[in-house]
């Protein structure tokens, strides 16, 4: 058996989908869980639990992979430079992955290369704070610790320089930037693999409710065609210019003015890109495995004119298997996708996807399905 | 966590891919397999290692299962009448299953329904064999042990009762049936639930090489739609008759004077419905899932005008990951499916499926990879 061996930092639920698409392949697929029940390694055979912030651990769990990919954008950068040197191919690796561990990396990089942004700069306190405001339109201005949010964890919109004082208490540095005027979200999903080659899927819209994701749309309604095409070129050019390995997806703002404005960045499958698992020929978690294996990649097309994906949140009551009986018989083309994740309070624990011929419809079912599962709609 | 145990009995490819289109469900997947390395057992996390052919292990296994499906239909027809007395659901449930362990069992009760069947007849020795042939045009026979069987063995074509000798030496009872004067073989595949909710997937076209599936064309080409409607009708007759709990695929002959006859019956996903993986809205794995936790079917209807499935053969050398990067690089749109296991010349490793609207350039993708994967093809 030459088929090779795929160690996957992370037990959540991209690695759990990662594993799910991987399984077609015939490949070893070895996880790196912080617990026994953490939603991948439910399902993987070969799990190692360890904290992935010990080195020793990672490099007793990388021996005899033939590549290390991840779950989550958290194992630390020198950690990552530690395998490399150890021989094991790290992708994305280190130099491409702090892009998406450091939104000031990300911000100063993407400006170098004249990737539009939303006006930024890091600040040092509340006064440094008002004075970027100064420079711009003033206030609302949107703070952000360089590391280790998601989420809408870790961003705070503030009013004044009085509101700015919390972002600085974590001792990391903070980033500001403008808050823009969209008039909606677009995230840009592409993939890339070592020996260069890149696809890009359609330009989606993701809607978000609390600053989570809620409902992707696919592809994105109305988009103009010379638009979504500059934007699928700006994320293939910031996979190559930043060496990206594997599914990187580039969330955007479409301004009131018609502009496209960088988010952030993610290097690993996307929320954005859940779609794909039932909507296009290739799903990302197929791309990112071939690509990081440095396989040909797969088509990205969509298979049907519409995709919608709603994710699933955590709602007031647990069973949500009990929903399937009346979400699969009111809908029987209804994709359903759960993490095995217990349930709490707006908590990620799934997402459905529905595919048709009218938007309405497929939006409808959509929303349908996730708010049964979660217990919103009871009817 | 309300979300139920399903105990998969077996660990060849089939349970690998129940695993794989169970895993979006939620459910926790247990695994009887023969050894550690059997083909599911690599990719499923809990795997019990044991002979199904021991009660004990059986019951062991059991425990704590919500219900009890299978890979193969081997497992002794007692074993699983005790596993339903110590209160566990077993779908098949024994009393269905038998008719896919024991072809002399099948064939009675299908021509006790009226099913349309060869002319058939439990043979007690060579001499028998010859009578059975001048009741009807005379030889060739074929002749076929009740139990143990599949894809070819246990199968014998007879011009005489001097070759009749081979088949009575197990001391199994023998079958034997017409030699059929068929224009092609086809397959309707049902799924049916608890609460006798039943799907039909389109019929397809099956071609045998050396007594292996080959090839399927789903839907097959050519074949008279009320001939079609007829032959789903039969399959979902025989599974509500049978009191089929799963999926059951009804293998036919279509006759040169135009009849559909059945040739076999197996309960379980099938070599027949792997097309549905990527060529159905619902596969026929997620449906079997659903159907023993008696959840509503998904739907069967193809997403493409055209899908056709080539299996992959073991063949002169064993590695067959090298040729991911010509099938892949040619055919973005190519579904590889792999199983895991060591390359044997003959057994089936793998599997690909195409589709699309032409069905000579979906046929020709297919069995192109899976002639390149073998090594058959080099170019």
């Amino acid at each position: 058996m030459t088929f090779p061996v795929v160690g996957m930092v992370g037990g959540g639920q991209l690695a759990r989908m990662t594993h799910e698409a991987g399984i077609p392949l015939g490949i070893r697929f070895k996880l790196l869980s912080d617990t026994p029940q953490d939603s991948a390694a439910q399902v993987v055979h070969e799990v190692v639990v360890g904290d992935y912030r010990d080195l020793d651990t990672l490099r007793d769990f990388a021996r005899g992979c033939d590549v290390i990919t991840f779950d989550h954008e958290h194992v630390p950068t020198e950690h990552l430079r530690a395998l490399e040197a150890d021989g094991i191919p790290v992708r994305p690796g280190p130099d491409a992955l702090v892009h998406a561990q450091d939104k000031g990396v990300m911000r100063e990089r993407l400006a170098g290369i004249g990737v539009p942004c939303p006006r930024h700069r890091i600040v040092s306190d509340p006064r440094d704070v008002a004075a970027f405001a100064a420079e711009g339109d003033g206030f609302p201005v949107v703070l952000k610790t360089v590391r280790g949010g998601y989420d809408g964890k870790g961003v705070w919109v503030v009013d004044s320089a009085e509101e700015a004082a919390e972002p600085f208490r974590a001792g990391v540095p903070v980033l500001a930037e403008e808050k823009v005027d969209f008039v909606r979200e677009l995230a840009a999903n592409v993939v890339r693999s070592p020996h260069g080659q890149a696809v890009a899927y359609p330009v989606v819209e993701s809607r978000q409710v609390d600053g989570v994701c809620d409902t992707v749309i696919a592809p994105a309604p109305a988009l103009d065609e010379e638009q979504a095409l500059r934007a699928e070129e700006m994320a293939l050019r910031i996979a190559k210019e930043l060496g990206v390995v594997g599914h990187l997806a580039v969330e955007l703002f479409q301004t009131r003015d018609g502009r496209v404005l960088v988010n952030e960045l993610a290097m690993r499958p996307h929320n954005s890109g859940h779609w794909t698992m039932d909507g296009a020929i290739t799903s990302q978690f197929a791309n990112h495995v071939r690509a990081v294996l440095d396989l040909p990649l797969g088509d990205p097309r969509p298979r049907a004119p519409w995709t919608v994906m709603v994710n699933v949140l955590g709602g007031d009551y647990p069973d949500m298997y009990s929903a399937y009986l009346h979400c699969m018989a009111r809908d029987p083309q209804l994709k359903i996708h759960m993490y095995g994740k217990d349930v709490k309070p707006g908590r990620k624990v799934g997402h459905v996807n529905t595919y048709g011929d009218d938007l309405d419809d497929v939006l409808e079912r959509a929303r349908h399905a996730a708010g049964y599962l979660r217990g919103t709609i009871t009817e």
